[in-house]
Formats: structure tokens, sequence, C-alpha cells
């Protein structure tokens, strides 16, 4: 019996992963990984901390070089791209260069990722067609890279988008020492992650470290023949507008995943844009499975089809794929919490489950409670730690939290991603023996505060 | 209809909070709090803390001094105690000073905490039969003042009992310069908490801060005519003893529930000591509820009646007993999840439900895994975290945890709280969105991975 040829493609934090796990599980299997890239499998989520210097150089994110899974016998190959799937006879068509490649398979994985999403605004190209120098996204190590280059010599920057990546490359950037404006078409900051009313404690912050936030608003033009020099930003509400000079403007309104080579296959497309795939990572199509920021997955909550886009996301779905492609039967779980994170300095910012608003466009009756609380003891030096929680109006099943602190944030939506996946209701997490210790907590847990005052609101409805 | 009369035996963690409960919920109540101590309530898990000077004054640890309650119509009494309970009449017979006052309650809430065990030691006391000088216990702000105010000369100091506070009170002393030895009697330190495997990593830490660590040992007699000079300690396991030159010696070996008063009035006291509680606080007599130290209640996973002996477990019990003393209807959770930790220098020490030997006691078939991986992404500074995960054998529902690690532990074992408390599966928990962010937590969560080890060795079985 000939051993299993499994061809993975893209080598991201799914496509990586996919390679190791199907390794782990089949130590015969022939497995190829076509990357576009030349580092191997790097921190995508690490690219804003060396953007900032926090962390010391790009290479440093570089987690498992080509050559790490050269001696694990990976033949993971850089600087490819697939350029079509011929489902019928197991063959994907490989470009290196100019010279293309045909490739048999017996399960293929797609990990292709996802694009920066680049929003009409006039002027953001030069009259001959080209990228207007100055403008970047944020997506690969070279982006990052051309960004940090740039704002080694620029004096301010203007981000398009208050998402996580936006709101993270801001900080960066202000911490690179830029004057920096970000410019959000939502009410709020952070709209898919935070409610509006928990936003605000985050924005607050961001003003009181010297970003310009403007909301409901939108970069409407970009000034300069060849550079950037100025972007214009248009008010949503009333259509006023205002210039802003600045020497670069990133882009970072979110994310479309690649699914064009997998749709080439035939594999089903959702409403999201992103790959269908099931709980074994499956696709429409027979031995091809998907993974990452290139596949949509039911929202665990709302059911409503999601696209995934967080790092621990694309490695358990990578992990899947992987054992999946060499026969094996691993499973997700049903649906995704997303769980995710961001860091300001001095503060925590975290979230599990769906917004209000998400929650609401699905039909679910939820009631919230929001309360602030002191994260330690009096006796040690301690802060507010803000924490919004949601539950189902009907039998108070918690179904999403959000949490804004200097310290604990992080973890606490961790253990309330465990309570929204077991369905713990509201009145059970006011109970719970959180860790009470001085330097740590207090006796009655922030969290346990929370919910107190949610199964009283509930109680009294 | 005239006002309810409540009144509470203690003025500590339950009792306190039982008053403040009491007052939230019935405006009307009379409320009396009988308390031995003259400082109102205090946070005892702070008294380490104050010991080695992290916190500056003991009486920063007062967090509701009796006039706070005063303000509140508490009728918050100091220096008292009370003698006799007469269910019958609902009286309480309550000594100042000589004098014995009568006092009629229509609901009574016993909070009479515990008492630091005096082991059988020779020479623990002088001929006279009076307490030796330099011997100490902590339980109360006073002991700690003197614990403190002895260290300030003293040169060395030996801890009887490696429980969490004799370990905590270690590590204090060290704090103040002390040369500290811990002799105890169990085969490692922290033997209710952790499993022998897990306090290696702790016993470790508490060598490499300079403490002299003597497991499977007793402190057997005490040397000194009038004050310590030194003790002999006893090995266990073939009686050699050695002699250990110390001006003062710290008596940790376990509290014992103040549960006489209660069964003068005939509640039903349990194999523990402990008076008797259901999930509303009710002792077995009628009109008679009972919070905290001095109480047992179930264990969550194994059902075995057991202490409480935490703060925050006073507190949530004092919430309850406070609301249904004026007539509510709240509840506990079913049973102790029993969430407890400690901290030393750079070490966070966790854990949650039962030791593996309380369940292997219990009857209860289980299985383990203890991993110790990077607490965060490589490219922060990292450490280890020590994960041990304990699964029932069969339907492999998590029942414990224990962490040890520089960070993230306390919040973890709370996590896991939550897992346990709602039956998370270690396969579940192998999948579960933990929040990854590079500097707080890898992609695949220490938890994660130690709840793959664990499925994998459960579905090996």
């Amino acid at each position: 019996m000939s051993s299993k040829k499994v061809v993975i493609v893209g080598g991201g934090a799914a496509g990586g992963t996919a390679a190791q796990f199907a390794r782990k599980a089949d130590r015969e299997a022939q497995i190829a990984v076509l990357s576009r890239e030349e580092h191997g499998q790097y921190s995508r989520c690490g690219l804003v901390y060396a953007l900032s210097g926090v962390v010391e150089s790009f290479d440093s994110l570089i987690e498992f070089g080509p050559g790490w899974f050269q001696e694990r016998g990976i033949d993971y190959r850089t600087g490819v791209s697939a350029t079509i799937i011929e489902p019928n006879s197991r063959r994907i068509d490989v470009l290196k260069g100019h010279n293309t490649e045909n490739i048999f398979y017996d399960s293929l994985v797609i990990a292709t990722g996802g694009v920066p999403k680049i929003p009409e605004i006039d002027g953001i190209h030069t009259t001959e067609g080209s990228a207007k120098d100055g403008i970047f996204v944020l997506r690969t190590l070279e982006d990052g890279k051309h960004i940090k280059e740039r704002g080694a010599t620029a004096k301010s920057a203007v981000i398009a988008g208050a998402g996580m990546i936006g709101v993270e490359a801001a900080d960066a950037l202000r911490h690179l020492g830029l004057n920096v404006t970000i410019v959000e078409a939502e009410g709020s900051v952070l709209p898919t992650m935070l409610d509006p009313d928990v936003a605000e404690t985050v924005e607050l912050r961001m003003r009181e470290l010297g970003i310009v936030v403007k909301t409901g608003a939108l970069v409407s033009s970009v000034n300069g023949a060849r550079g950037v020099e100025s972007v214009r930003v248009k008010r949503v509400a009333d259509g006023a507008t205002a210039e802003i000079n600045c020497d670069m403007l990133v882009l970072a309104v979110g994310t479309a995943p690649a699914a064009k080579l997998a749709g080439s296959a035939g594999c089903a497309i959702g409403a999201t844009g992103g790959i269908v795939i099931d709980d074994r990572c499956s696709t429409s199509v027979q031995n091809i499975f998907a993974a990452g920021d290139c596949s949509e997955y039911r929202d665990f909550i709302t059911g409503v089809p999601s696209l995934c886009g967080m790092g621990h996301i694309a490695v358990q779905q990578g992990r899947v794929a992987g054992i999946n492609a060499v026969g094996g039967d691993a499973r997700l779980l049903p649906g995704l919490v997303t769980t995710r994170g961001i860091s300001l300095p001095d503060m925590e910012v975290s979230a599990t489950g769906p917004t209000t608003d998400q929650l609401k466009a699905a039909g679910i009756d939820v009631m919230a409670s929001r309360v602030a609380v002191d994260d330690r003891v009096p006796y040690f030096p301690n802060s507010k730690l803000a924490v919004k929680l949601i539950a189902r109006a009907d039998g108070h099943a918690l179904v999403g939290a959000q949490l804004v602190g200097s310290r604990g944030a992080h973890l606490r939506a961790a253990a309330c991603a465990i309570a929204v996946a077991k369905g713990m209701r509201a009145e059970e997490l006011a109970r719970i023996e959180m860790c009470y210790l001085p330097p740590a907590a207090p006796p009655l847990d922030p969290l346990n505060v929370a919910a107190e005052f949610l199964a009283k609101r509930l109680e009294k409805r």
C-alpha cells in the first residue's frame, strides 16, 4: 500500500498546523505545503508587537521555518501559488515563477487565509493606476516590515478601521512616536467585538494615549500625487468632511477569505465568502478540507455562518483538517465561541461570544449587565475591571462576555468561554468559586458580581 | 408587624457578610453581630501579606470596621462572646466582661469560624502550664501582629505544617529575613491541595527561596525553659530526630471548626467536627443558620462532607445565610468546588476540586495528565506553566485541576472550576477557545494542551 499524499495549500497557522498534525498522525504520509510566502509558519498576531518594537524583530515571529518542516519530512515549498484544482483527477496546478507543475493528491487541505479588504477611496491609486506610496495593509510579515520602515521617518499616520488590527496598529505606531488618527465607520471602536457601552472605555484609553479617534467616519479620499500627503475624512451622519495631513495610511477595514481557489474546485462558498466547512473541516467536495481564515463555520450561539479570523481558531481547525486528511476523525467544537482579545498599555480588552447586536440580529432574546468593580482586594493596588455579561432571557444561559481592565480580562474571558460553551446560567456563575487570593482577585470575583447583577435583572424581568 | 430580629454570632468574613446581605434584603430587620474581636470584619487571607510587609499595616486589612456596620443600622458588638443558645425560647446568652445578657432572636446565624489546632508536642507549655513564649498560631489580626513583632528580632523560625497557611507564613518570615524551616508530616507540601507530583515544583521553589523544607517529619518537642530555643524534629518513617535552633515556632497544622456553641443548641455536627448545613445554610435546628469555617458542606465532586476553610466560601455562605435569615431563599451551589490558591515570589499555585487521593478515597475512578508548557508564545518572555488535570475515567468529565506557574495559574484554576462545575469533558476543554494573545497566552492554551493529553490517555484506556 502506497502512502497517502496530502497537499496543503497555505503555510500559515492553519496550513502549517495541518501539516504538523498530519505528520504526527501518519508517519508515512507524503505531505506537501504550498506557501506563497518565504518565511514558513509565523505568528500573524505578533506582527503588531514587532511593529511597535515590543518584540525585537519580525524574524523572531517565525515559529517554524521551512527547514523545520523539511526535517520532519514535510515538503514545505515557498514562493509558490496554486492556480487550479481539478477534483475529479485530484490534481492541483502549482505555479513557481513561470513553471506550472501538476501535483496529485489523496487529500487536499485549503488554508489560503484571507486578504485585506481594500475600501473604495478616491485617490487611493496614482493616475497611472499603481498603488500610491504610503498606503499599507497589515497582513503579512512583509507588510509589517514595510509599515515599520515608513514609520521610522513618518510623522503621522491615519488608520482606516478600528477593528482589532486597526486598534493594535494604531497603538503600535503611536508607540513609535507618530501622531495617529484612527477612523471607524461604525459608531464605536472594535464594533464586531464589543458593544458600544464597553467600547467607550477602550476609546477613552486610546484618547488618553494620544490617539485621535474618529468614529462614525470614513476615509473618503487620499490626496497627494505619488504618495499620501493627506486624507479626507467624511462623517457618515452628515457627510461633513475634514482633511488630515499624514505621511501614511494603513487600511484595516477587514479581511476577506481567500476562497477563489476552493471555488474553482467546486467547494461551496458561504454568504460570508468563506469556504463552508463542517465539524471535520470537510468542504462540500470529497477529499478537500479547509481550515483557518479562508473558511466559514457556524457560530456556537447564533448558528450563523461566520468567518474564523483568529489565530487560535486557525490552529484548532488546522489540527482537525490535518488529522482528517490522513484518515483520522478529529472534530471541532460544534461552533465558534470566538474568544478574542487585544492589549493596550495597561489595558486588556477581551470578549467571548457574539455582541448584543449580533445576538439580536440572530433573533436571540438576551439581557445584559455591566459592572465595573475592583479587580483586587482594597489593600492591594487595584483598578476597575469592567465586565459585561449577556445571557438568554429564556433559561439564563450565558452567551457572551466582554471585559476591559488593566489585568485579568483575557483569562476571565477564557473562563467565560467555558461557561458559554457549557450553557452555564448567570446564577451559577454568580456562585462559582473563582480563585480568591488577595494579590490576584477579591473573594467575590468581578465575574461573580457581574453574574449576580445579571441574575437579578433576569429574575425581575 | 414587628421587624425580624437577626443575631449573627461571629463578625468575620461569613458573619460580616451575612449581616451585610441581611441588611440589603431587609431594611427593617434588627440585626446584631456578636464579635469576640475588636476590629470588625477584616481579611484573614491578607494576614500573611501584612506579616511580610507587602501590605503596609495590619489595620489596612480591616475592610468594614464596627462603625461601618453601625452606620448601616447593624448593631456590631465587639469583645463579646456567646455562651449558650436556647433554641426553644430562641435565646442566646452573651457575655461581655462579667455580665451576661440574654438576647432573643427570630433567626440566628452561627459564623464562629475556626480555631487553630494545637498539636501534641512535648514541651509546648512551660512547667507552670502556660503557653511558652515564642509559640504562635496565625488566625487573627492580633496573632499576625504578635508574629510580626517577634519576627522583627528573631533570627530563625520553624513552621509546623506546610498547608496553605504554613507555606504562606514561611515565605512571609523568609521575606522578613529569618532563616525558616518548615516541617510537614505528609510526604509533600500543600498535601490537601496538590498531588505530590505537582507539589514537588512548589517545594523546589521554596528551597530556591532559601526555605528549608522537611516533609515526612513532625515537630516532636520544644526546648527552652520559658521560651522556644530549639525544636526537635522527628522523621515519620523511622523516628530519627534532629534538633533545630530557632527563636520562634508557628503552629499551622490545621484549623478546627468552632462548633461548640452550635452543638449546645442541638445543631447536628458532622464527622469533620463542623456544623452540618444544607444549600440554604440551614442547620438541623430551625431558625439557626451557619456559614463559613465553622460549617461542613458536601464536596461537589465526591459528596464527602468537607470543611469550607476558604475566605471566598465564607463570603458566599455568609451571603446565603444572611439573605435566608431575613426570610429569603438564597442557595449555595450543590457542593464545594474549593478553588484555592497561594502565591510565592514569581509563582502562582492554584487548584480546584479534590486531589487524586481524595478522589480515590471517595471511590471515584479517575485519570490524570500533567504537562508543563510555555505560558506564552516563544517571542515573548515566557516560562513553564505546569497543569495537572483530573477527569473521571467513565465519561471523561473533569473533576480537578492543579496549576503552578509564574503567571496565569490562579485565573486558569477559576476557569477549571467552571469546567468542573459544568462537567466539561477533557476533549471539550482541549478544543475550547481560551484567549489567545501573544502577551497573554499561546494559541493552544496550556489548558488546551493538558486537556488534549488527558483526552488521549482516557481514549487509550
